[in-house]
Formats: structure tokens, C-alpha cells, sequence
């Protein structure tokens, strides 16, 4: 198998021969938009998540979730796309959520970056990252705490409008209205972003009892695709083997309907069997203590396989995903694509790593079947292996949380705002 | 609580002030060495484990685990160190293992960088990167093949020296003879590291039962005090409870010699309760399907509670360890430090970043004992808490698999190469 | 609470006063019968499983799971009747499936008792018991293998008429059709019983998701009622929660459809969250590593409650039930049934039988709020909690078993005949 | 194999012929004595315990845990003795702990049976059923809130030397000095069971660390051999894995000091790999959650086969243990002891019973080597694998209750009567 010409583009590597503006000119040419590889058979391979990814690195701030990092520390923002890239992404999702200036005060963003510094840093090092391979910029919105409040259509949209105007600006390759919980604000979204003449993806963060109206997975997507969307699907929330489980759902009544659609999938990289229709955020676990649910690599090799025999070809990830983890979704459908990530260079496939390994016991495990086959313990026998999600029920937190008028106080309106972005 | 004052040294940052080098300068004349810190009772942070780290960003072969990314991608290198400074290291540790050439051929350096240029460019980043807070940096020697080969000790002492004088050159700040499985190479490596005339630390691999040859941890903390090490402990193979249990083993035998020492710890990342003598290696996760054992913040800021408790003052990482683990031991000692880490303006203490969120039961997580008490779920319920390692037995393997000849095959050599580094 | 008076009534007592003869003569004016007990809005606790009792016991085999004991070993049938009796029961069933000749023959019964005499000698053994007490006999017909291969109504009516003769002869209080997978067969099964004008309970060993032939468990309450039966509900094959939540399926279609019934439920005592529709049978545990899966007594005082709420009110268990489950059962209801049962005069109610203890931490043990809210462990780190049912699916498993022709050979028959018992 | 020959004497069979009293005229003179069977390297298989077995059955009261079952209801403790004699079990144990009339008042004994007539009953029936076949008749003494409370050796003598008179006067066929947490009091029951001349057995309910004075398990046993004991062994408080590892300590202290002897076990029938010193008492499902814990068949064969593989050759069981247990033992030991017992007439040896059930993954079960490797499910996502045990430490704990004065409270004293029996 072809492993991917390395992108030998960073500035100050040891060999270094180019500059990625250099690589950028190089590569252009060769790229095709979003729609023309879908529309062609091709497998697409989306990012992980910036979010938490970050945090753990300490640029993120968990409660915030703040994007000041763009402007604050663009190298490891730089960093973590590089990464991301080499493990095999097609697409570069620009780092810019809650990057609005009334978000931005008091909170994580201690050097008070303007929204304006953090979105234009974040389109930069988005675009320059996707230059030195072969990958698309996408600029995204999510929903609103503006839709929560019973804010006007017009209001709603008008927001979607301001933030997607800096993507246009700067030009990027396409746009995914992303973490939806209501499929009628995602609608509004789709109709805002197909202005751009850009091609639209939309997913919602739903399982599949579907939106918090009770809108089932099906009519959501139904409702989606005409309203532009041409790419439809489900990101975060729930681990691969739901969110692959929702948009099986979704595309049947796609094609009950009567329509076209291609899918994607960007779930978490979280084991979630004890979610409720809320999803992750109400697990006890949610945020700091998930580590013992982390897929590991041939997790994610089953959920490409999954999504891929669903139908879905945009496949990547959200909260959780790290670059190998990607990396693993690249190689599982490296068949299918013809060719190896970059990042494959530095891995073995299926634990080919070990085959010399002097301990006869260590070689055994050189192999697809034994990491298939492998259930992995806990090492933490004092633990169980499910939990029950907090909350009081969905309708009384529909009621509570939603239905809140203008006057919505900061503190309530903040967890409206946390789940704007893609994580 | 004071938080350290942020470092304003990258390059590339938007509110740059200034270069690496002038940061250098300024910061220089600050620096207490190790033995002045330990000295004066004050706690030292490690850095984390880089060879799992950046095999999960793409850089590092599993396998092989050489470390040529230090020269073929030194902006992934740089970026890893930086993250642990920021998370509160005190300590760089030059990545540098396997940095030999016969062993960098045939491997995953596949660009075949020669060993000089690897290790002149580990010893550079770490440098770089120490300065540009209060960090120091420290060379590394591991376990040979050679001794495991039956060498005699004038060629394994030879073998250590070689590898000394490139740290030597470079002006490290101390050395380190760490992941020994045997006291006895570990006694010939801190004898060759005192004629540096720098501060010397030296760690063992092992748990409670002692090294391979039976020698238990008492003893063996005061060969390696005799031998001429100022700091002793322990480094990988187990997680934070078995080492802390371990070292306190090693405390007990200096102090019942009548004899004084520093110490340190530098545990996995990973809960292993179910290891025999022989640690993670023989887990049958290992080295790819460990993900539920990791360890969270909170379980990091008890093992660091635990370490200082028991008299430990260098405590850091090992295998595993992610830049937010390395910041929760910071943040566990900051009031006895009087000071938080820089990349704690990222993290709320006990998840206070929660508190104003809306949902209530979110709300309520917001505090520290919802995280020490909370037992997280797995995620996985067809998964068991524990394995049973693999191995043919301590006696069989040790016969078997040490007591080489000369003529020992390559493949068999792979092993212990493979136990040379930090990881 | 009063405790039921001691059936003083064992032959060989110490303190014996009188044979069960006089107490039956004594106590049998007292006893209302079943439609009257439920009609009056009374709580009637059903028996515990007798097969699985038994083998535990030594006297049933697994496999063929023949009731020979009846007849070979009656002092272990009437012991155990006995058991559940002083626990609380209020129904005695008989211990009969299996008593036809041609399935006695060749198996575990080795002193071969012709069905005859087991029929009489069962009969008589749970007539003697509920004598003893105030407790009904019910005689119970099950699935039969001749439905399976597709004998007709006519020729599967007389397989149940055959059966039932037996049970009019010996003049058992009510009858009880049970363990039916697909409703068709148990609609027959009711409207022969319906002939002898006793009372008649029906129940299927279905889950939610309901018959085998699909029909869900709504539809199928409301056939059932229709053909005759005035207590339906469900039995064995699924957890307590499961039978809940499906009987409460049940319910709602019965009163939807403006029919009325009596609502019964008699569960396993193993928990089984990862069964798929075709029940336990399907585990990989079942029948012999069953054990972890055991309901504690808390848990039984969880299900008599909510089945209790559900509207349930004949109350019982199947496989895997003990005396001391049905006597919790007994005491969670015993504020509505206005007196325990006489086995509580042998146990504290939620561990008061603790509060003298001298280790306070076992004295802590004494209350509700610790049973209640503890979860145990399970002693097994090297197991999983659920495990992933064998099987081919069900509709082939469903083609393949069930639709059988008349020349279906002796190996085929057999799992057939296996399900015809109430366990 | 051949299947011991049916002991066909209960009273009321459809078949019997004979009764007991003919039966015992019968056999006994077969009967060889304990020490007898030993010497000649017989396997002995123990019985199980009474006291949990028949507080599921509704006849003892969890907290007072006290005997006068055997005068109130001697057809349940008849049954029970009846299927452990069944099962293969060659010691029926009279059921008699407790059984003093200081201990009997206000507790579990309402109908206020006499010392004196429970004593009596139990020895009785004991004999009545160990005369239905191949068993001996033990009777026991325990450790005595006297030793706990500081008496004399004399006072603590004279309460076993009371207890004594009864077993010599219904004439037992040997003693056996069992759950003592202190050897040296074990070693003064021994004293006094020796001047009856009959055979003396001596177990410990102590783990690998020793007796509650720290008393390791090789001196504890060269002791009990010193005293008199011909049969040294441990029993209660820790699981078979436990319990063999202990009497593997205690064999080789017997054999490194010159001493000969036979060795006995009988663990808890739960798995305990969580216990600290004090055993499953302080575990926090003890005594009303251990049902996950509860040890299948499988577990019981490789319990048996350990057991005699560390040279034990008197293996029973304790609390949990029920019939279906001993009887495996009893299968796994048939190829040495040349026959089934009798309960094997109603059990296929590993799983030899579902050979021919149609189902194919069913009959797939039919096999050794499917329930060997089976790691059963605990069907309890929510639960953990192990607990921590409650406690305050072993020192504090035994230095607040152990060392009392005299004058002791009547609640203080309750704890340490609770200890004096088998469970």
C-alpha cells in the first residue's frame, strides 16, 4: 500500500526544502471540492476534536471552551491541524466557535483577543495547515442561545449571517452547520449558508429517539436535505456505534422521500452504551473523568468499517478524537482509497509493529485478529462499567432550559452558548 | 493563587514580544539547579512520557519507538516540550533514547537521520524550550542489550559513556540512568555519570518485589546511593500506587543504611493493578488497547498527594502521561509550591469551570468532591476491570530471554533494545 | 407488622401438634379464590421456579429437566413447596411439565415413573403444602413441541386437554398457561382451559419487543383476554424490569381496547440487560454459570414495588427464584398485605437482623438506605458485565427451529420440549 | 464411571422399601473413620454450609445466625443434610453452634427451644442421614467470646469441654475446632478435643497473612499439630483461591518442621479477591448482596482440583456453599475416588446434559472446555468488580474489640458470638 507523500512543509524541520506557501501553489491545483470527491465515490476523511484535544494540552479552557487559542497560541493550534492532516484529514475545520466578542469576556480569554483577531487567525492557520496536503478549509456555525430563547427567525438567522461572513472573506472551501439539537434552528442555518453559493453539510447531535422536539432522525434529515443541505448527518453526543446507528436512519427516510443526500458522521471518540437521548453532557463522567471510555485505535477501525457499509463516506470525528484515532479511520479504508496517511509511516497496521519483538507473547499480539478480539480491561475494578446520566427527564429539562424568555439571565444563557460549537 | 506568569516566547505568537534566545537570557541567571531545589525542599514536576504521546500524534513508531522525529519533525518535539513546561515541568528530558545508529537503522526513521543529528537536535529543542521558562535539562541512560547480553561491565560502562559525553557537550543541567530492570547495570550507569561531575538521578523499573535478579527495592536504593546517586526511585512499568508503594520501600532501606537521598517518581499514566513483576509489557493491552486505563486528572492529583506524602519531591511521568496530567500534579502541590502552573489559566481547580453552568446537575459537578468520589464507568460492559498478563513465568523468561550469548540474533536483540528508553 | 401465624404443621416438629390433614380441614373455609383474591384488590404472591431449584438441589437434570422428583424424591418437592409457602406464597403450583410418557422416557428419569404417577404424585404434594397454608394449587400447560412443527389447532388442543383432565381430576383451584412463545398457541392453550370453567391465567415468555411471530405485547393481551383468560401477564425468559416493562405494555393495550384483566408477572432472578428477544436461553451463562447474574432480596423488594405500581397484582417468580425471594417479594408488600409472611420471622427487614452487630461498620449496615443504594460487586475483575447473546438471529433461528415438518427428528424435538415448563 | 448406588431411604418415596434405621443397621459396618480414610489416601468431601443455605430457605435469622432449626423445623435441616449426603458429602456436621442457652434468648429462637433439645436434635438428625449412607457425623467448637473477652485458658477450656459432653454422649465419629481467628485458642480447643479420644480436625479462618495476632499461616498449623490436631487446615472468611494458598503455607511449615499431618479446607462458596485480614465480614455486601460473588460449578471443579493438587484431601465447603456444589467437587474428584455420588444421576458432567438441544449454540455448551473458559457475565453494568472493604484498620480494630475487660456489654459481646460458629 502507498503510504501518502510526506507534506514536508514545516518551517523549521532539519530537511527542510519549502515553505508551505511554496507547497500551497504546488498542490492547489490539485484539489477538488467537497461535493465533486463525494460525487466521484471518494471517502472522506473529516478532523478530530479541537476542543478537547486542546484542553488536555492546556490551551482550552473546559466550561468556556473558548477559541482564544487561534490568536493566542496559533502554534499549537497549528500544531494539532498538522497533526491531524498527517493522520489522513481532508478537512481542516477552522477553530473559531464562541469566537463572538460578547462570549469572549470573561472567560478563558484572559489577553482579550478581539472575535475578530481569534476568527481571522483561526481561517489562517486553517487554510495555511490544509495547503500543505490535500485538504479543504471548513468554516461552521452551531446552534444558538438566541434559538433556545424563542428569539424570532429573522434574529436567529441574522446571527448565522455575521459568522458566515467572515468565512466568506476568507474564502473557505465549504460550510457545515454542526451540533444541532433542533432540527428547525439547523433549517434556518442550511438556508443562511446555501447564500454562499458554498456547498452545506449539516449535522445534527442527536440519537435515534431524534431531536429534542421528538422529531425522529428520518423526517429530520428529510427536512434538512431540502433545505439545502447536500451533505446531511450527525456529529458529537454519542459514540460511532449510535451515531453510525441515527444515520442508517436518516438516509432511509432520505431515500423513502424520494432525495439525494451524501452522509457524514463525526461522533465521539467516547464509549457511550448508558447515554439517554441528551447524550454525553449528562453522563457523570462529562467532562473531566471520561478517559476509561476512550476508543482505542481498532475501535475507530470498526466504525469506519460501519459508517463505510452504512453509506457514509464523510467519516471523521468530534470530541475525543485524536490524531491516531483519525489515523485509524484512514487506514481501515486505505483499500477502498488506495493509499496510506502520511502518519502511516510511523504506524505498523493492525500491531505489525511488534512482529520482532523478542518476547514470543509481545509478537503474538502482531495481528489483526488478536486486537479485533482483544476486550480491553479497565484496570479500575472498583469501577462499574455503565452510569446513569444525570438530569430530570427531558420534558422537564425542555421546559426549564428552553422556554426562556428575553430577559434570559448570563448564567442560563452560558449553557446554551457551550453547545454552540462543534464540541 | 498566584499562576505562574504566562511564558511569551513563541515565535509566532500574535502579541509576540520577543525570541526564544532573549527569553534565554533573561530567564537564566534564575535558575536553581536540582539538587539546590530538592535541597531547599522544594517539590520538582517531570515532564511526561513522549514516546506514547507523540506516537499518538504520529511521530513515533510503536515497535521500534526510535526517536528520530527530534530531527524530522522538531516542530512536533518542540510543541510536546513546550506543553509540559506550560502544564509546570521543572524538567526537560532530552528526547533521545535509541538515538544510536545501529539501532536507528531498518526502523521507523526511515528519512535515516544519523544518531549525532538526532541527539543534537533533541538536546537543542529541550534547551530551547527549558528556557524559555524555569526548567531544567536533563540527559537520559537506560538499560543496554549488553548487559542483558552477559558484557562485561567495562563494555556496558563503555556504552554509557559514549552516550554521556553528547550530553556532556551540549551542558545539560544533571543526568538520569532511568528504566533499569536490573540494580546492578543501574549501579555501573550512576558510576559512569558521576565523572560528569553533574547531579545524578537514578530510577528503577520495578514494583514491590524487587528487580529481576530478586533484589528488593530497599536494597537496591542503597547500591544505587552507594554508587554515587543523589536521587533515587522509580520510573514506567506501573501505575502511580505500586510505584509511590515502591518507592517508600526504597526510603525505608536508605534510612535504615543510616544513608540520605532525594526522590522521584515516574509512574505510567495507566492503572494497572493486575501486573505481575514484570509490569505493562506483559499486559496483553499493551501496548495498543490500553485507553481504559488511563489515568484522570483527579486520579493524577491523588497519586501526587500520595508521592509528597511519602517524601517524594521529584514527581513527574512517565508512559502515558499527557500534558493536563503533568498540570494536575502541579496544581495538587501549588499550595505547597505557592504557585499554579502557566496552563492552569485553562483549568478551573475541582472543575470549578462547571459552575455556572445551567443545567444544575452539571452545576453540581462543579466541585471536588463530586470528582474524588465519582468510581468512572468504563463504557464498556462486555469488557472485564482486569487481565491476566501474558509471560512464561519470571524464571523461564529471565533464562530464556537474558542470559544470551554474544551471537544473539538481531530479533532477539530488538527486545532489549527496546527496554533501553524512558518508555 | 403482625407476622403470618407459623403453620405449625411439619410431621416430625419438636413441637408438633396436628398433621397437615387437620390444619386442611382447619384453615381450607378460609380460602377465597384466585379471581376472588384479585378482584378484592388483594396482592397474591405466586411460587419461585421449581426446576432450577431442584437441580441446584440434585434432583432435576439439566438438559432433559424431567420432574420425575415428584415421584422419586417427594420430600424434596414438598420441602421446597413447603419453602415457599412459609415465605409467603400464595399459589402452589404443581410440578408437572414434562409428565407425558414419551418425554420421560430415556432421560433423566432412570427409575422411569410412568407420567401418571408423577401427575398424581405432584398434584398431591402442592394440594398437601397449600394445605398447610393458605395458599391455591395451579396447574399449568406450556408451549408444546407439536406447535412448533406445525400440527394443527385440533391436534394441539388435545395435547392440552390430555394434560388438563389430570388436573380436574385431582380438583386443582386454577390453571395456568404459561412459558408460550408465540400467542397463537397460548389463545389455544386458554380456550381449552376455559372448559373446565376454573379460573385462567395465560402468560408468555416474550420481552418487549414481543412474539416470536412479531406481535407485540399489547396485541397479544388483548388475544389473550379475548379468548378467555382473566389474569394475563408474562413469565420467565427476562429480568424482573424487562416483565415489568412489557406487562406494562400489556396493559395499556388491554385497556385501550376497553377489555379488562388481572395482570400477573413471574420474572427470572438473574438480571439480563443484554438479552436479545429470544431471552435468556441465548446467554452465553445459561444455564450453569448463571450465578453473578443472581437478584439479591433488595432487588426482589424493588421488583414487588414496581410491579406493584405498575398495577401488577399477582406476583411471583420463575428460574432462579428462592425461598428468600419470594420473601421479599412478601415484605416489600407487606404494608399493603397488612402482615408478613411467617419466613420473616427468620429475617429482619432490610438487614435490621444487623443492628446489634459490635463492628459499627457492619452495625451500619442495619438500614434501608444502605441496601437499597449499594451496588455490589461482583468479586469476578476478570469478567464483563454483559455478554453478547449466541444465536443466529432470529428470523433465521426462527426459520430454521420452528418450522418444522411432522417427520422433525428426536434431536430437533427436544428443544422444543425443553420450553413447554414454566422453566 | 459408575454412580455411587442411590441411597433409597427416605420415609416416604413412591418406591421405597426400607427405612432409615435398616439402612444404617446396613452400611455401618462399611463405615471406616475419618483418620482411616486419610491414611489410606481417600478423598473425604465435606458438606456445606448450613447456616446461609438455610437463611435462604427461611429457617435461620441472618444477625443471630442461631440453630434452633434443628428442633423447630428438623425436616429442613433433614433436607439439607439429605442433599449434601446426596452430593457426595462424607461429614454430616451437626448443626449445633449457637447453640447455648445464654445465646439462644431474644434472638432468631422465638419458639425458645432449649440448648439442651437443639443440641440433641441436631446430633440426631445428623446421624439419621449420615446412616443413609457412606458419612461420618462431626461435631464442632468454635472460637468463644470468652478468649476474645481475656478469660482464663481454664474458663475458655471449660466452655469447650460443656460443648464437648453432648458430641461424646451422642457419640459422633469426630471432633473438628473450627473459625478461630487466634491460634492459640484453636490450640486450646485442641487440647481439650484430644481428651476424648476421638480423631481431632482443626481449621482457621485466616488468610496468607495470618491469625489476628499475626501469626503466620505455617507456625499457626506446626501448632494445631503440636496440640493434637490430626487435621489441620482453614475454612469461612475467604474464597477457594484464598483458602488453598493459606493451607499450601500452612503444609509447608508442617513439613519444614518434621511434623505430619492431613489438610482440610472449606472456603466461602463467593469469590473474595477483595478481602483484606478479616475476610468477607467486612466486605460491604456481607451478609445480604453476595450474590455476584456466588461460585458456579466450574469454579468448584477447579477449587477441588487445586485443592488436592496441594496435597488436601478433606475438601468441603463453608457459607454459600449449596448441594450443587459439593457435588461438584465430588465429580471432579471422581477419576480419584473411582465413583459419582449419587446427585450425579441428575447431572451431565460438564454440561453433558444440553448434547442434544436443538438449538446449535446450545449444544455447543455440551463441552469442557466452553464452561472452563466461560467468564460469566455479571449481568450488573452499574455494579463494580470489587468492593473496598469496610473496616478501620486491622490494628485499631483489634485492639478496640478484642481486648475488652469482663465486664463487656451485652451488644459488644454480640459480635464476638457471632464468630463462633462454622459461618
Amino acid at each position: 500500500m502507498r503510504v501518502q507523500s510526506p507534506f514536508r512543509t514545516q518551517k523549521d524541520s532539519v530537511a527542510e526544502k519549502s515553505g508551505p506557501v511554496t507547497a500551497a501553489i504546488i498542490m492547489a491545483p490539485a484539489k477538488k471540492n467537497i461535493l465533486e470527491r463525494l460525487d466521484a465515490g471518494e471517502v472522506v476523511i473529516g478532523d478530530g476534536g479541537f476542543v478537547f484535544a486542546l484542553e488536555k494540552r492546556g490551551y482550552v479552557k473546559a466550561g468556556p471552551w473558548t477559541p482564544e487559542a487561534a490568536a493566542e497560541h496559533p502554534e499549537a493550534v497549528r500544531q494539532l491541524h498538522r497533526e491531524f492532516l498527517r493522520a489522513g484529514s481532508n478537512v481542516m475545520q477552522t477553530f473559531t466557535f464562541y469566537a463572538s466578542d460578547d462570549k469572549l469576556e470573561n472567560r478563558g480569554n484572559t489577553q482579550r483577543f478581539t472575535g475578530q483577531q481569534i476568527n481571522e487567525a483561526a481561517c489562517d492557520l486553517a487554510k495555511e495547515v490544509a495547503n500543505e496536503g490535500d485538504a479543504l478549509v471548513a468554516g461552521g456555525v452551531s446552534q444558538t442561545p438566541s434559538y433556545l430563547s424563542c428569539k424570532s427567525e429573522n434574529d436567529v438567522k441574522a446571527i448565522f449571517k455575521k459568522q458566515i461572513d467572515v468565512f466568506v472573506q476568507k474564502n473557505v472551501d465549504f460550510l457545515i452547520a454542526e451540533y444541532f439539537e433542533h432540527v428547525e434552528e439547523a433549517e434556518w442555518a442550511v438556508q443562511v449558508l446555501k447564500t454562499t453559493g458554498k456547498p452545506v453539510a449539516a449535522t445534527l447531535c442527536i440519537g435515534p429517539e431524534g431531536d429534542l422536539n421528538g422529531v425522529g432522525p428520518g423526517d429530520c434529515a428529510v427536512r434538512l436535505v431540502k433545505a439545502g443541505a447536500q451533505i446531511v448527518g450527525i456529529n458529537c453526543h454519542f459514540d460511532p456505534d449510535t451515531c453510525v446507528k441515527t444515520v442508517k436512519m436518516m438516509k432511509e427516510g432520505v431515500e423513502k422521500a424520494g432525495l439525494k443526500a451524501h452522509y457524514m458522521t463525526q461522533p465521539l471518540a467516547y464509549h457511550t452504551p448508558d447515554c439517554n437521548r441528551q447524550g454525553f453532557i449528562d453522563l457523570p463522567e462529562f467532562p473531566f473523568s471520561l478517559e476509561p471510555r476512550i476508543l482505542s485505535r481498532w475501535d475507530m477501525q470498526k466504525y469506519a468499517r460501519e459508517a463505510y457499509n452504512a453509506g457514509v463516506r464523510f467519516i471523521g470525528g468530534c470530541c475525543g478524537f485524536e490524531p491516531y484515532h483519525i489515523r485509524a479511520l484512514a487506514e481501515e479504508l486505505a483499500p477502498e482509497r488506495g493509499f496510506l496517511p502520511a502518519g502511516s509511516e510511523k504506524h505498523g497496521t493492525w500491531g505489525s509493529g511488534l512482529e520482532m519483538h523478542t518476547k514470543p507473547w509481545v509478537r503474538a499480539r502482531a495481528r489483526r485478529d488478536y486486537w479485533e478480539k482483544l476486550n480491553p480491561a479497565s484496570g479500575r475494578p472498583y469501577c462499574p462499567s455503565m452510569s446513569i446520566p444525570d438530569g430530570w427527564g427531558v420534558t422537564k429539562g425542555h421546559a426549564d432550559l428552553m422556554q426562556q424568555k428575553e430577559a434570559t439571565s448570563k448564567d442560563q444563557l452560558k449553557f446554551t452558548y457551550q453547545k454552540r460549537s462543534k464540541c
